[in-house]
């Protein structure tokens, strides 16, 4: 698979760094062999669609079309399905929900569902479990085309497809929490039988269809009339809800197959504190030319290399370690950072200070950030310092659409993601190429230079700041927001949330007191620093980067434990979405269902986790035993 | 219960040091209310046992007899219950297997067993899963009165009992895994039913008893004699299995209630690493007047707080914090230390740099030492430097009997456990008190300067050494030793133990190299060391403190998840016994029971996690990332 980390690339994208090295998995990577699919409906002849993308001759990429990877739906499992199409709009599970309540019955059906609201994998696993024998995903023109198609405009033409995974956990599929370093022996797997079992892969086909195909289906499909606001475009047929009478027979066939990944890294040394890491890391695979995704951060991070290869030319050495990371099979599921993170779990958790990911540099237009807070404050001065900001709107890092997911998650460590732009209609598409970043993404370029910069400057602060940059009362405020909001959510409920907001007032004045003492530590620098104060700083800088830490809990999440942070974490049913307190939340939900005493009991002991965590955050950060 | 933290005791045990503090936990204890055991032999009429000790007149200590706990086990199960006595030895899974080879039927009967090779609370658990409605647990001559009884010699008089607890799990029964302080309003805690349910509260009552009784009992056993190992010794009744014809009526009323233990700090704050601790320990509770047990320790810990007074007068500071800690509740599990250990988890697994535990420092002659084998080497050139040793021979920390657990099995900090003697036949009876040990356990009290001696000389190396004196190289042996030992175990077992000495290989390869570094350093320090070199220091030993944590595991030990470390924890069956690799030997114990395939999975499954955590360890001992 070219577009899989060629080796052209794998070797030297930092060639501005001389020191570069690269780490190589053994991991279950997953390839289509054989895509159909037909449509029998009683109005028209038997149908059979290609399944093809089909480029514009006046753009250049066009040529080598012929290298991108067919539409797919990575580990989509293996079969053969003929039945009746039913349309699940979005596939949430309040969609199928909605389908019961209206009297469809989905079982048995083959579920035809939009792209645009939840994790691709999260709709396949939703229509399974509401009984659908296969799932085909579209991407309906309402929301995918809403003016000039690629390359006349910047929206996904007729026969666009959105290519990606539909797993639905995080790395090596085969190694879940440790890491087959190429070329070893004997390395423990878990049998494709298991994953599946647990619901990480699928056990009915699926696969990605484009806006026309899915128009095509939506015409063979009777029964009652959608509702309103599961409506198509203006000028679209009346999508109804089925089942049938159009029949599809779709056939996928997947070759998983364990293949070496490869992560590059560029690293320059500390000269005070070489044992602390400041780390700012990007994916290289793509599914297709992936100009924006991934390689408008490529891009960026060779730019940035370039930077800090002039800097160190001028004789600088950051304070603390900058490591630059280059991230192989993102795309399938995470698996280059989460395998190094797994692999270095111990020596990351005592020497990260931060991690900084960028993606796509570059969608569009508005620099979209998430952060975890502590660093809301560092990140908007550095914003500001590239391009005038009015107001910077952070968001949280639950989600797990990226690399920052093992970092925060798993470990956590203090994270950053940002972009230009939130989205763009040619996503995982072969018209994600130059032409479309060239005309739409960033016609001038200066997009990917300020993202470049704003990278820059927040790592050159975190590895040069004497003190590092982090304030926790951002972090106890929004906790308290959080708070909140989960327990209106929650109103009326048996359950007390008065345990977590004492350990949210416990953190506040631990942040509050730290940041005093980091401002008497400053003042006394302007005169000359002693050596106790060196260690005074040290000792105040390690309590600063191990709070973090401290909102993991080595149990995890419930029924998710490689998931170890208690406030940020992916959603159970949409692993895009971002999520304060997910175990809460996540029992809050089936103790609605049930609404059983021990449900309930169960809701409280999740809060009491929580709380504990803070707590023992708080007395991270004050430094102290009891 | 006075005996339990006297107040006149818990305020200022630190008298030599000004700057003491308290903390207090609400826990559940465990108190008797009633107890009763009666007789009823066809021979002979029904006998009502006193079940009381009786102080020896000459004995000043006597006089204070009526402040002492009455016999019973903390935690036992309250009930009442008429059955046929069986005799099962020392209650050990194997004892109760002899007996079902033997066609003998515990079920049903009140099992009569000995003190002296398992943890109490494991024979109680034995006999139950084995169906005993009772337990009776007495110190049969045989093992407690092989000379002279006490005043007169030192062994257990005839109506000398071993009080204890029965309790098999660690910390406050309510609060597994965390801690609440006393006036906490809202803190979770599981039920007592919960409790039972995992087998960590028993459902069948229990009593401890005399040897006097315990002969009694086995008086009115009869049907087939016993095994000759399982008799007592000579003169003693023939002893037979049972069931019946005596019949027991076993009573006991326990109150299982929420009371405020504490525990008393003194902190001498480091002077260059202020945030690196060195822990000693030693708990204040005890059964009955404790004179070996705790106070023998007690008193070397005050006598080593004194030492520190003095050396402070004279301007000593040492280079890291030292913290001495009196526990409270150890009796009654392991208590003061584990809540504070859990209650300050985040902060310790960064900065604990060793625990230092001494329990009784004295019961008789001989130095015996357990130790995380990094320490092996101080270990030695302390006891060199106090007395001639020819040869120390060093125990593992495995067992669960002190307060080292939490330190070591919860969150992975070195440590180290020591005492002279090796357990003494008075153990938590009324006889252990002063009169005991003036003429018996320590005549001259030299023994009890030469404990605090060793403590503090191996606490100022760990303190004021530049350089952690740990040398990983003994780690690496003993972990090969161990991996041979339990890959002879399972000769012929359809498993493989090469990715664990695979790791091992790496771990050891880190050790040589970590020493190369030391050493380089160390000849640094001739000429004077530029603060490169003090950050190079810090560095160095924070690669050798966190090396230990890396032998815990997350996730735990399976079905015993508090348990953290893979490498030392209790057996299943007997809390007392010190394994390696308790994982790997529980699930080759269940896999040859079963001999299923998937049995001997989980036992790869197993070997492999420990040689993940074995290769983590490697990682932070280089201090390099892959």
């Amino acid at each position: 698979m070219k577009t899989l980390s060629p080796p052209r690339m794998s070797s030297p994208p930092f060639l501005f760094l001389p020191s570069s090295h690269s780490t190589f998995y053994s991991t279950l990577l997953s390839f289509p062999v054989h895509r159909s699919l037909s449509l029998f409906s009683p109005s028209s002849p038997p149908f059979h669609f290609s399944l093809t993308q089909i480029p514009s001759p006046s753009d250049p990429s066009s040529t080598s079309f012929s290298l991108t990877v067919p539409t797919f739906h990575a580990y989509a499992h293996t079969g053969s399905v003929r039945a009746p199409l039913t349309y699940a709009y979005y596939g949430r599970v309040e969609d199928f929900d909605k389908l019961g309540s209206l009297g469809i019955n989905v079982t048995g059906t083959v579920v035809l569902a939009r792209y645009g609201k939840i994790y691709r994998g999260d709709i396949v696993k939703n229509a399974q479990d509401a009984g659908a024998l296969g799932v085909l995903v579209y991407s309906d023109y309402e929301d995918y085309a809403k003016g000039e198609a690629f390359p006349a405009g910047p929206w996904l033409p007729q026969s666009g497809v959105q290519v990606g995974s539909v797993f639905r956990a995080i790395g090596d599929p085969t190694t879940p929490g440790w890491s087959c370093t190429a070329g070893e022996e004997e390395c423990e797997r878990v049998s494709i039988e298991e994953i599946v079992r647990r619901g990480d892969m699928l056990s009915v086909p699926s696969l990605p269809i484009s806006g026309k195909d899915g128009e095509e289906l939506h015409k063979a499909i009777g029964g009652q009339v959608a509702p309103d606001d599961w409506r198509g475009r203006e000028g679209a047929p009346v999508y109804r809800l089925g089942p049938g009478p159009g029949v599809v027979n779709l056939t996928y066939i997947g070759n998983e197959t364990l293949r070496t990944i490869q992560n590059v890294f560029a690293v320059i040394e500390g000269r005070e504190e070489p044992d602390r890491y400041v780390l700012l890391g990007n994916h290289r695979d793509a599914w297709t030319f992936g100009a924006v995704d991934p390689n408008s951060g490529t891009a960026a991070l060779l730019e940035l290399s370039e930077r800090l290869y002039k800097l160190q030319k001028k004789g600088w050495k950051p304070r603390r370690t900058i490591i630059l990371c280059n991230w192989d099979a993102e795309e399938y599921g995470l698996i280059g950072s989460t395998e190094w993170v797994e692999e270095n779990r111990e020596l990351l958790t005592s020497r990260a200070v931060a991690y900084l990911n960028v993606d796509s540099a570059v969608y569009g237009p508005g620099f979209y950030v998430s952060a975890t807070p502590q660093l809301d404050a560092l990140l908007i001065e550095a914003s500001k310092m590239v391009f005038l900001i009015t107001y910077l709107h952070i968001e949280r890092l639950g989600g797990g659409g990226t690399d920052f997911a093992a970092f925060v998650q798993h470990i956590g460590v203090p994270s950053i993601d940002m972009a230009f732009g939130d989205g763009y209609p040619v996503y995982h598409s072969i018209y994600d190429d130059y032409l479309w970043m060239e005309k739409f993404g960033d016609p001038m370029f200066q997009r990917h230079v300020a993202a470049a910069s704003v990278w820059g400057l927040v790592a050159l602060r975190l590895a040069d700041d004497e003190i590092l940059p982090f304030n926790y009362i951002s972090y106890a405020t929004e906790l308290k927001g959080n708070a909140k909001s989960i327990e209106e959510e929650a109103a009326g409920c048996p359950i007390s949330f008065s345990p977590l907001y004492k350990s949210i007032e416990y953190l506040k004045t631990a942040a509050v007191n730290v940041n005093a003492e980091k401002q008497a530590l400053e003042e006394k620098f302007w005169g000359l620093s002693s050596r106790k104060d060196k260690s005074k700083v040290r000792e105040l800088n390690d309590r600063l980067m191990m709070t973090e830490r401290a909102f993991t809990d080595r149990e995890g999440l419930s029924g998710r434990e490689w998931y170890k942070h208690l406030i940020y974490g992916p959603s159970k049913y949409n692993d895009y979405d971002s999520k304060a307190y997910p175990g809460i939340d996540d029992a809050i939900e089936e103790a609605k269902k049930s609404n059983t005493t021990d449900a309930w009991r169960f809701v409280q002991h999740e809060i009491y986790r929580v709380a504990r965590a803070v707590k023992q955050a708080s007395l991270v950060l004050n430094g102290g035993l009891t």
